[in-house]
């Protein structure tokens, strides 16, 4: 029996701690947590294997991408300018004399990360959540995810080992295990909780959501949930590039099973001979997918059942499906096709299918295009795929896809997340619960903190990012110019 | 009989052209805007005044503080780093090789802002809210406050003659007036909205955020609603300024009567002497300030209502009120006095009375003092005043205020919020609904926007904020380095 209570109080109470050791210190930990995941990863990896079914090639890789985010989030705080620092100096002559005014970033409280089922490194125990929120000065109690109990287990025991070895606060980290809803939502409705970062399906995320805007003390939830990430292909790149493409996207939407968030769900383009050959190509490519076990039955069943309720609706037709038949726990790759006025008109098409499975929208010309994307909900991507002369004729169509997600992509597949400055992954609801943030990307420590002004204090007062000689070394806004 | 439905189909229309305009050139509108008003300066005035009773000196002001807000947020956006341009260049030589990535920010479509009644400008028609959403290319729509709707009317009349003026589409401003609640939850459950600004009451700003995130499609809501901006008074200070601080609290307590929302309600110091002192004289500077009309009979109501309230808790003692009693609708200044043991023990003690009056809490020792701050809720703002000495020696307290509010002040009353890009007008629930935002100030532009990911795009189909040449001369993050 797990003690909310106790576990927020301990938080609570490292996080008076935590949050005022110097950012560089905050630097070393998040390294030697790098270091302990990497020294464990012959132990780490075969387990995660075991209990998710992804492949150990997938893993080692992944694995190599939470250590790198550890360490990006370590190379942002050492370097510091993340804080925001903002500095108006006071001008006594102005009327009314104008004070000295000084603002920056500073972390709430602790924090509850929920791990991500499809990515039991990156997404989960030590993952981006996590990394970014220790790296802010938050504290964090994860919420381990049942289907990997076992590899969040030997995460967070890698995490506690680098919590002794650079003399953190005990329960800077904590990890809770157990099955079922309950202890996820009495989490989140603790009232030391301060924030809440989930990635997960739509019923999941929403219902934090809620529960966190019906709390006495709102709090902000950072839920990645759902999104099909529109792929429109325009008319002279499949005239010119029909088989490459269909090799491209074909593995795209197979990817891992199609275990991704950014899985391209929906593919859309205008009817002619040359859109037909591609689909007659990219499902040739889909069809030599050989199926692969998904992450855990729930999955697998949920799979199925909606492949078959998208074929089932009007219009619907199969156009491939891997000529290997699935074994027990394994998806079936297929594609599929509807006409753009069947789609407009069924809501059940624009719902996510998690797993490798796509729909084409064949539309009859570019107003069907655009009235099919402006009927999709949120996004966290949308791809366009064209040469120089569609990109000029459809700009338009273009511009109607930047209002749609938080990434806008050109001419490439949407799976593959840049971890970057630049990066955004979110978008509008229900893509996320709040497109202002990223979850990936050095932007997603934005999301644990808050803006604190600063006015009249003493120099020697000021947080260090503050103070007149910016010891720090960070760039900051003084008196409306960036200045390091 | 308004038909919102009417009101936001313009609005989104609208939106589609305004934000395609140059920010260059919504500047140009903004100071349009700016300059009619002060054209109608003579005539808005007093029609303000005699709706809301404030001064007319005050008035002046506030419409003075309108148009520089204006004119602030037009030389944002003519300068323009404020779209926070992030760009990652392409690596091919990374693995797997790295994509171009940029991202801005982005306006997200129409918004609502609604009056609000303690400043019939600046927060108001024309004020912070839809200057800000102007600026940030969203649309507007106007719910105007009943209790100065004529001011309302006018100052939308002077904003349509900007629109034409400087050839904005028709419906970039709209202006609904309509008594009741009804209307303001229709405003912000139409699908098409995208955001709300508001200030006022918790009751009204809780309602909305409720509404917008019972939604299919949740929104953002900004309500800065309640805020009671703890001053705490430290020893050595009042052994030497009690005199002065006297003189500048109780003139704090009492501006424009009380109706601030950084209006100081609670005044905390440490049982001694020269708290003592402190307090006859605090009180003898309020019983000097003379009763005036408040905003509005409901306004002035609930303050009657709320001073009863107080004064009739348990351990309450009244130290002194104005020795003028208050005509009709005039609020009459006090200042009471509460021991911390019995402030601790009752919530009642704990809400905003919105008006002239605050309490002074006793407490024993500087652990009851802690006790106390940590005992209310989150605020805009709260204040130490104290010497050098007493900074050394209390930085305890002055670090624990850092948790409470959005803005902490040493030696200067909260009243007074200086426009400005370091400004946080904005704090922990229920200070606002939002504390990553502030409603005052340059940053609040970012309340109306999102960040947009461009991955892949060749060069002269980015927004010129993030084109490679930089066209627009602005500072930007260029693979981890700001840059102009």
């Amino acid at each position: 029996m797990i003690d909310v209570d106790i576990v927020l109080q301990q938080a609570a109470a490292a996080f008076e701690h935590y949050k005022t050791i110097p950012a560089h210190v905050r630097a070393l930990f998040l390294e030697a947590i790098a270091d302990e995941l990497e020294g464990q990863r012959e132990a780490l990896v075969p387990v995660a294997n075991q209990e998710s079914n992804l492949p150990l090639a997938r893993l080692n890789g992944e694995l190599t991408r939470t250590t790198n985010q550890l360490k990006l989030f370590a190379r942002l705080i050492k370097e510091g300018s993340w804080v925001e620092a903002v500095i108006d100096t006071a001008n006594p002559a102005s009327t009314p004399p104008r004070p000295d005014i000084r603002k920056m970033l500073l972390p709430v409280g602790p924090v509850v990360v929920f791990g991500a089922s499809n990515f039991p490194f990156a997404f989960s125990t030590a993952g981006g959540d996590t990394a970014s929120a220790l790296a802010a000065g938050a504290t964090v109690v994860i919420k381990g995810h049942p289907a990997h109990a076992q590899t969040s287990q030997k995460v967070f025991e890698a995490m506690q080992k680098a919590i002794k070895k650079t003399n953190m606060p005990e329960h800077t980290v904590q990890h809770v295990a157990a099955p079922g809803n309950d202890i996820g939502k009495q989490l989140v409705i603790h009232p030391l909780t301060t924030g809440v970062g989930f990635t997960g399906s739509f019923a999941g995320g929403k219902a934090l959501f809620d529960y966190a805007n019906q709390r006495e003390t709102p709090i902000p939830v950072f839920a990645e949930m759902s999104s099909i990430n529109p792929v429109v292909f325009l008319p002279d790149t499949l005239e010119k590039n029909a088989a490459a493409l269909a090799q491209t996207f074909g593995g795209s939407v197979t990817l891992g099973m199609g275990q991704f968030c950014t899985n391209p769900g929906l593919l859309l383009g205008i009817r002619s001979a040359a859109l037909e050959n591609f689909a007659q190509l990219l499902g040739e490519a889909i069809a030599q997918c050989a199926p692969q076990k998904m992450l855990h039955g729930g999955i697998q069943q949920a799979y199925v059942k909606g492949r078959q309720q998208i074929l089932a609706q009007q219009g619907v037709a199969l156009v491939s499906e891997s000529v290997t038949a699935p074994a027990e726990l394994e998806a079936h790759p297929a594609l599929a096709r509807v006409a753009a006025k069947d789609f407009l008109a069924n809501p059940v098409l624009k719902e996510e299918v998690f797993g490798p499975s796509s729909l084409l929208v064949v539309c009859d010309n570019k107003e069907e295009l655009k009235a099919v994307l402006k009927s999709v909900k949120g996004q966290l991507t949308t791809t366009a795929v064209g040469t120089e002369a569609d990109m000029a004729a459809y700009a338009d169509v273009i511009a109607l896809q930047t209002t749609l997600a938080g990434r806008v992509i050109l001419n490439a597949p949407p799976t593959g997340v840049e971890v970057c400055a630049a990066m955004v992954h979110g978008g509008p609801f229900p893509a996320t619960t709040d497109a202002r943030f990223t979850s990936v990307g050095t932007s997603a420590i934005k999301r644990w903190v808050r803006p604190v002004c600063f006015q009249g204090f003493l120099d020697s007062m000021l947080p260090a990012a503050l103070q007149n000689a910016n010891p720090l070394g960070i760039w900051r806004m003084v008196d409306n110019e960036y200045t390091r």
